[in-house]
């Protein structure tokens, strides 16, 4: 069943809150996100931040130890503006080079929703001709963490969250393991570009209509979130430093291939040593995102 | 000028040593590698390792302040076995998780040098099927760092070194940037495969016949290692832990854009912000390695 | 005015829940707290790990921007046993020696409550003559974090936590940055005894009557926990790895020389240069605690 | 027997050079230290940055898998001034914190060599009537490293190396790991005094006579650096991050109390699990220092 949410309170939290769509399992649910920033299509701002989020969605089956499923079916950008801010962040240069880095200001990109490019509204020198292509991606997503707990959409975790992946766009299908009953599922901040890392600390930030399917696989017993895409499988880990998100994933990845693939850890080393890929999600946020990667030409099930 | 090196002593550091062979700028050098554990094509111990190097080579021209080019033209396999370790590393995966890792034990590979594919000798549960195509690489190379160090071949820094990073291979072209008279310049340590991050320790170790033209860029000036493929241009960082790689890489990429394609911080920040991607080379050495690459299609020089 | 605080419910995360008792600015508290696995004096367990809290407690007066000073005036040890894991963690060791490490077993501990020592009750060859001294601290307590976060006892961040610093004992005086209205403070997991950095993954776990002192400090505008003791003053970071603990507390460090002692960036510089100290508080939880300190013999108000 | 060393030329590497003296097994070195950046005691220049060294110095008898035992007799300021950097390093700060650091200019300070004191020499706001002890210390010093190595002097390793932890001082001794026949012991950079971390970049960077005894330990089989003071042992670990140089200093400890103090892991991790102190000698040199630290009170051998 298509549904649709409708927002009028948002949340800087990901957290066990009072759902405001209940769901059922394969449901296709359409919304609109506001930008990370609070404002919505027109412009109009509804929130403050950090990433303000749609939700909680309840869908219903889900239990602690399932995983919920969301297909990122579509994504519509809603407006003809997004933001980014103007410099590398001071982290990911070396320390003492921070002193020459330019303010911390905001930029806008004009985006066409017709040839899905972007373009810097006032272009600076050297970018006067540049053109990207737009690749619309969820920057924040995720379920209500174990223990009660509502964290800070400005951060990550085994829940999911700011995860800001550019991999997780439409045609990308999502696993994230279920704390609590219902799952109570949240998104938002969605980008039209973004490169690894999120180096200046934002994508190209506006708003878009997303539609998901949420369903729910039963007793997938998964620690941290897993991906799929047409071509790959990936399990991605967030934490600090880069060193800890890479173990996180590759740890999961390991997990998956012994379970559902048949890879004892030695054969599952040979593969991955041979044929793994590292993206870097975010190195921007609190906790950092690392997502390992593996083409599925060379994955039976 | 062809120019052949035929190593007779084969060194597990690299530094000021007498050089083996000197070359004029522009010169291309054929040369026959061992592997990492010091075995040549026909199976004959040469050296201990670690990753054992041909050289130095003397290139004519070459003086502090300058780069060292390395355009790597080809890469043939000469031996039809490569080996690897058969665990991924302890420093990969989650700590308490290392207790149940399998032994850190050798596998064999069989090189097919007709199809340029490789696959398991002994195959094992989940793999059987598994032929993976070739893609050659060196894992060790560098010249002379500074100071008149003399430095072990496990490790790397700004001189290069083991970066283990699978882009170093046909096609690329290196920058190094040179600390002594001559740069001094040390190969070997070949890989038939090697996925993002080494994490099982190893490339599949095997021998090959590189040949490589070796050039002089006057007063490049640069810090870090640079490169080019056919497609990107990429800096690396060598470094403990990740984010610091990144920082050495990241800063090197902002001087590169500003310096060769005339974009200032604020415009650098604006391209890497929405198209860098970051690789890892390794995430097992003492150094790790990570690149900061950006694809040319973005770039006019 | 003494208030008493008895709990029936406790509690796994520190966030904005309602609040239990209602003090004046200056009430002085006692409390008992239960251990890290929720068991009480009489060895009955109320409440499931990790580190379940007594609170939360709303001071009034309170207001976000203020700080909370809480000063421990004494902790009482209610029973005469606590328990520690009996391997050091598998993150403090090198990756591959993890291998070799005893199982996380636990280990009971006698507390001898006249002499104020422990001793482990099975001895075990090498350690049979081992008593040690008492040194009671609380491992973790903090006030509801930003934007109505709940975030789990485990952890640590800018609102305190499971910071687990042996300073943090009688005598000691700390001022917490209060985000919500009343401050909410939380107190639990207490250790008769804990070495730096926390590295078995407890303290001697057991049980306190803890009494403390809780005032407000109107604008105090902290940004970390600060801490005084008779002889120094310290600021904390929490984070990963140690070396952005290390830099949040620095920051703040200098941030309160330059406030409250007059010492502008250069001169706070050379002081902390010759004479700062660097304490791990624990190097285990999911954020690491590192103090930042100087002797009060150096500093005039 | 006492031996003079007197330099004629300096090193900026640790490593496998001819030796400038010979001694026996258990003689007394005496020798003047030049400053870090190459001064000596009347103020000319000798050599240049980093940290050039006295020797190598010949121990008789020393083989690869000794230790060479250095024990630090006592250190005589040479010269009334000493000089530090004016600013904490970028590194030890929140990274967006850099921005507003003051430059990275240099300070002199007086040393008094009669009171055994020091004091800038001009005095800045807030600091106008501080003295401090003086607490001399050898911030680099070392033998040469595995594989033939040289290894600039600004760094680290299992061999010793810029270590700048302030328990080198008078009346420690300390054991480093032996790679080469006859050792070839460094030794140079001597501060007045300097706080953990050394965290803005140097300690009081002066000139002094250093006394010191240097033997052999026959078959001592360690790994990293180990310490004694007259309250303490400690082992140390250089690497970075901090993360990585805790573990390699609690596993070196791990491995001396198994083999000089008969405890297994579950004891040894019972007694550091308590008392415990960790250190951080700097986190500011190429590889960071931590040392691992058991007070003797609690250990029988």
């Amino acid at each position: 069943m298509l549904r649709r949410l409708v927002v009028e309170t948002y949340h800087n939290v990901i957290g066990k809150l009072p759902p405001v769509l209940t769901v059922n399992d394969g449901d296709i649910v359409v919304t609109d996100t506001i930008d990370a920033a609070g404002f919505d299509k027109s412009g109009v701002r509804h929130a403050l931040g950090p990433n303000p989020m749609n939700g909680p969605i309840f869908v219903s089956g889900a239990e602690p130890g399932d995983a919920l499923k969301v297909e990122i079916l579509s994504m519509t950008p809603t407006r003809d503006t997004g933001w980014t801010r103007s410099s590398v962040a001071a982290n990911v240069v070396d320390p003492e080079y921070v002193r020459g880095l330019p303010p911390r200001d905001t930029a806008i990109w004009t985006i066409d929703q017709h040839s899905m490019t972007v373009r810097l509204q006032d272009p600076i020198p050297g970018l006067e001709d540049l053109v990207l292509p737009m690749r619309p991606m969820i920057g924040c997503f995720g379920v209500a963490p174990s223990l009660g707990q509502s964290i800070s959409t400005a951060t990550s975790g085994e829940y999911g969250g700011n995860m800001d992946y550019r991999l997780f766009g439409p045609g990308t299908t999502v696993c994230l393991p279920v704390f609590e009953t219902g799952a109570l599922f949240f998104v938002g901040d969605c980008h039209a570009l973004q490169g690894d890392g999120e180096i200046v600390g934002t994508g190209i930030e506006t708003t878009f209509e997303v539609t998901m399917r949420l369903s729910v696989v039963k007793e997938a017993k998964i620690t941290w979130p897993r991906g799929e895409t047409s071509t790959d499988i990936f399990t991605i880990g967030n934490a600090r430093p880069l060193d800890q998100a890479l173990q996180h994933a590759t740890t999961e990845m390991l997990e998956w291939l012994g379970r559902d693939y048949g890879l004892g850890k030695t054969a599952a080393s040979h593969l991955l040593g041979q044929v793994v890929r590292y993206d870097i999600g975010n190195v921007f946020d609190p906790a950092y995102t690392v997502a390992c990667r593996v083409s599925k030409e060379w994955l039976k099930r």
